[in-house]
């Protein structure tokens, strides 16, 4: 049986959330309103840099291709039942849309779970959009794959601005302006242009 | 080595609590809070009953356990460095107590899950006295379990109602004003006292 | 759009399993093998009755049916590619079955983690043949949900089995031969029909 | 209060392991021996390698420090009753050791999870000369802390080696001998030596 390469899995997903109406920049919003309040100079394109980022791993592309499916053969009525009614409906004790999203978060720490929850809560912007069923949309899987790669660039972003601040030093050094420390778009360009595309660490790691 | 029997374990973990200003119907309010919206009859004493019930399991006693003795522990100063400091002050990026905390709210399914992350983030109630550090008292890892608990009793909830809005069958039933039918409270008795097939015990916990 | 009720469900998850070669004696082997070690009075009806409980779980019981549907999609080649190759060869790094079939083990504390990476890597008895690959047969999601109830069933056993031993009191007791302590099985009977304050039910699922 | 700075945790890591007898090689030998069958040509160095990567993983690295600081103090007794007995005993159902340790596994994919069960259940190497309690020696968290690096460090060697197979070109490449092909040390250089020591990528994914 043939091997499926990584490079037609990463395009089959980005092919998919566009196909499904998702925008990469929609998700980097949700990504902007989550880290903001923490990160005052939070700039959206390194937001959408880090959407773009957890979107190499493995585990959250296949978690992806899954999801997606389920809710298209939901939209065709293809599955067998009682599984259509509760995906086609997004049953509210139905949760292996849940399961399946946080699988691939658990791997940013704490503050990627605790995102997640709340992003599951209160939905917001392009999450919500997913939410509300409209015509024979089914979404039952996608909002929460949304959720679940929002939290985890949100939490990304949130460990990079921490590796900034140390590698800048204490505040005071901020104070004197020493123009020889590095300026956080400096850093995170030294980290993404030495990161190769679906390179082993970001799979791996 | 002795062994410790649960008995011992149940009452250490209610007096721990209740030394560190924990009360049970703290927990339960906050339950209240994540559950009456969906669920307009509900009364206090059946959060409160909940809350007892998710405190009978070994997984979480332990957590609260571990989770109280460290925080009393980095109180006295008795910690080692640096994770003495870490502990103390609450580090944004520490995750043990989220961690510890996730550990025995996993078992109570998606909602158990999601409402912990919402609760992490919006601390409500108990858990907001907690996480204000007022003098010396460190709480890091108490806010955490207080909200997996919470969030543990909130999806025991959910799961039990919809056991009970199907034995009652569906919403005419309500409206015929069938007097044979079951009402919530009998239903919460009856599943306490006996597992029955099915029973909300079961799926919920 | 109608409610799926839980009868509806269990009965669908018992039927998918039969139809796909899964008998719950099968499980109930497995079981016995993970728990006799620890607990050699074990009897085989013990654990069949454990996985019967396990399965009476929601969040198991979706898991099933999304899993088994998953397999039999691809099977009929009905997946959209890359999935279909992804899951009809059980690719090596291929994880969402794993995510899924843990998502309800995480329910039966950390022996249930465990338990289930030793038979994801051990494959034994009926997950050893479903993982066989013969004809055009896919079980990619099976084998691993197979573990998850095996696992599930046997922490819930390891759970009960330490709840009678508390019951019984002391070894000394044993040797005295105090014939009105309860016998493991009248405790397996008693807690089946009422759940007692710090029941097995409780702690173990 | 002062902010601790990740060089300060990641020394202090590194200098309890070492103090608690664990060095990076006995962990690299168990990495060797779990991928070793998947990938005949694995060197030594570089389980060695991916032991010191996963190691620079703040999640990981807090929770090192958290269960060899309960494991510390229960050998000096200093812990409360009963958590000082349940920990000293390795209590069989006492599960927040492998909560801690899971964890920071989660983030490396299903094959991080079922070689953690795996490693468990089969103590080998160091994890079992850790795990058997000689003298007044508790090790009942840092064996699962082992268990959890050695199981992160093998799935990022599982993953890595998948990249190199699809940067090397199908099987038949091989044949031909094209000497202009990466060669895996080459790929394992180019990824590491473009990743900072305690880099944001690191961190964070």
């Amino acid at each position: 049986m043939r091997r499926v390469h990584s490079t037609e899995v990463r395009n089959a997903v980005l092919q998919k959330l566009s196909q499904r109406g998702v925008r990469l920049e929609d998700i980097a919003e949700i990504v902007y309103e989550m880290q903001a309040p923490y990160n005052p100079s939070l700039q959206m394109e390194v937001c959408l840099e880090s959407v773009r980022a957890v979107l190499e791993k493995r585990e959250l592309q296949h978690a992806i291709l899954v999801g997606i499916e389920l809710d298209m053969l939901a939209e065709q009525r293809l599955l067998s039942e009682p599984l259509q009614t509760i995906v086609a409906s997004d049953e509210g004790l139905f949760g292996c849309d849940e399961t399946l999203a946080l699988g691939s978060v658990l791997g940013y720490g704490s503050i990627g779970v605790t995102t997640f929850g709340h992003l599951d809560k209160h939905k917001i912007g392009i999450i919500k959009r997913l939410d509300t069923k409209i015509g024979n949309g089914v979404h039952t899987f996608l909002d929460d794959l949304v959720a679940s790669i929002a939290a985890s660039a949100s939490s990304r972003i949130a460990h990079k601005h921490r590796d900034w601040e140390e590698e800048i030093g204490p505040p005071f050094e901020l104070i004197a302006g020493d123009t020889e420390k590095p300026t956080i778009s400096r850093v995170f360009e030294e980290t993404e242009s030495s990161v190769v595309p679906l390179s082993a660490e970001e799979n791996a790691s």
